[in-house]
């Protein structure tokens, strides 16, 4: 789809280099290779390397050989498919779960790290700063899950603590795998998991969503607007490890935000035109444009869209196709001065 | 409020001026008068005289002067407070919903507007663009309003245009004015109205939320974003009423609409705590912090808040005051580094 976006738009080669910073926002934590070919060679060797690993791990852990295959290729690529009607729930299986929980959120860390990592460079972790930010919303959703859901849902520690995880792991990374319908979950539960299928995992990486580095950005940008009036006069620079972001990608981040937000309020309100319950049409659209898979309701993880109407579906299936477009090259395609020829 | 954060902030001559400007984003349509103790008052006779008429056109409707004068300064001030407990609908009076629907409309414009008008420059009006903006939002909602509801809700024209208008009217305005229980309408309906919630009446205004013009730039800059894809090379800037809004400015208005979802987000969250339904505890949050009155649900028209927990209520208050006050102001305030000193 990106290439024929590309390929159809008349300023082809200017065009191509702001979408792929669209693509990918915020700097990587270093250049890989100076080459844009090798660099993809590297990367795709990480991800088979690591399907591999969690094939393997699968079978030892007792799946069979096929469903292994299905599901490690669900995980790397945050997909989500499963051959089994309750995802990952119907096995019922512990090992297999902590699996599929590292690996979800295994594959919800930027590539680049792994490269580094694999250079020796393992500092690069801790120093890159979307990779903090994801792995402490992880341990904390994780662990307001546990604490809400403990001693009303779940009565063991451990019980809680294995659903808890698998579904952090599975909807910030958008994978979508469940092991419980989260739907008997408290409120307050719910709500944490919903504002994880907003969040998204790291930049780089197969999910889908905001993805964390733009989260980072907004908030130290909103950040600079409050150090602006205590210091009006000194020099506002965001920064990105150690790194000034520039005004520009900044202004394209925050432009993002608004444009999600607006894609899903108008999505919301023709789904709405349905009347079913609001929770389920604000958190199916939610989902799609995440490219998450289960909302709440009749969305949620034991449901499916079968009863949508079809004017909801289509809304839904662009809502997936611009979520993982990351929606500027699709108001592209669309937008009439894309098709004029240019003078350049 | 606003005058106390200024006197105890160490570098309150220039920080006044910050947060003056975060009050009153985007240029107004022409300076008033070049003092500003000046243009208050003008302001201000502006302000009493519409009061005035509108009390003289709620006795002559029939109401008690004593209510003519309460709704009369809840219109004006949008705050939307009424002696009796179902609000206006209480009167089941045509005339004075009609008198209320079209003034606060009035009140919900930038009263910078009213002086141009008053010195002969009608078209000032709709040369603005935030006020073509705010029309034309209000003029859909209630086409959409009256499609949804005529037939199912309603099965007179008149009456759902009655009841549709007013509400919009005091949604859109954030008095929270209500003559029906907007809890009974469709869902498409309520998330309309769950909308205007957020988008606020225009800047300059008495009404709260985010306010027009804010969305207004925000669009813009997304366009922005797209015409940057498909020219590249040429230069983009925001203009509004034909004047280039300033990089910083715009900055601000994108951080201060990623603050107000943030707010937003993390009181619901807190809210949620308590297990009451998710379009309660959701709505509750967007219409404190909007400064509207009544949201969905329990918090809905003909409810109201005295159910909610200690802690809601805490978070509520806060999120009122945060909404009145456009949040930076109080994270100024909350802020450790404006305690320190700082040498200019």
């Amino acid at each position: 789809m990106l290439v024929l976006t590309l390929a159809i738009l008349p300023s082809a080669k200017a065009g191509s280099l702001h979408i792929m910073q669209a693509e990918s926002p915020g700097p990587a934590p270093g250049k890989l290779v100076p080459k844009v070919g090798q660099t993809a060679k590297i990367l795709y060797a990480i991800y088979i390397a690591m399907t591999l690993v969690q094939v393997i791990l699968l079978i030892i852990a007792g799946l069979p050989v096929y469903d292994a295959f299905i599901h490690a290729f669900g995980t790397a690529g945050t997909g989500g498919f499963s051959n089994m009607n309750r995802s990952v729930g119907e096995y019922n299986n512990v090992a297999v779960e902590i699996i599929i929980t590292v690996f979800m959120f295994i594959f919800g860390v930027n590539f680049s790290l792994y490269y580094q990592g694999l250079k020796g460079n393992f500092k690069a972790f801790w120093r890159d700063e979307e990779f903090r930010f994801y792995t402490g919303t992880v341990v904390i959703a994780i662990a307001l899950i546990v604490i809400n859901t403990l001693g009303t849902v779940y009565q063991g520690f451990w019980d809680s603590l294995r659903y808890a995880s698998f579904q952090v792991s599975s909807i910030i990374t958008t994978t979508g795998y469940s092991t419980v319908d989260f739907n008997l979950w408290p409120v307050f539960s719910k709500a944490i998991l919903v504002v994880l299928m907003l969040v998204g995992a790291c930049a780089g990486s197969t999910g889908g969503a905001l993805k964390c580095i733009r989260i980072v950005l907004l908030f130290k940008a909103a950040r600079r607007e409050i150090v602006k009036i205590i210091h009006p006069r000194s020099v506002h620079t965001v920064k990105i490890g150690g790194k000034v972001v520039s005004e520009e990608a900044l202004g394209a981040v925050m432009s993002y935000f608004f444009l999600y937000m607006a894609v899903l309020v108008v999505s919301t309100l023709i789904v709405a035109l349905e009347g079913k319950d609001p929770v389920t049409s604000v958190t199916a659209v939610i989902c799609t444009i995440g490219n998450v898979g289960p909302g709440l309701g009749v969305a949620g993880p034991v449901g499916n869209f079968s009863s949508f109407s079809l004017l909801s579906k289509i809304v839904l299936s662009v809502d997936m196709l611009i979520g993982r477009l990351e929606i500027l090259p699709v108001l592209v395609m669309f937008s009439p001065s894309s098709w004029k020829r240019v003078n350049i």
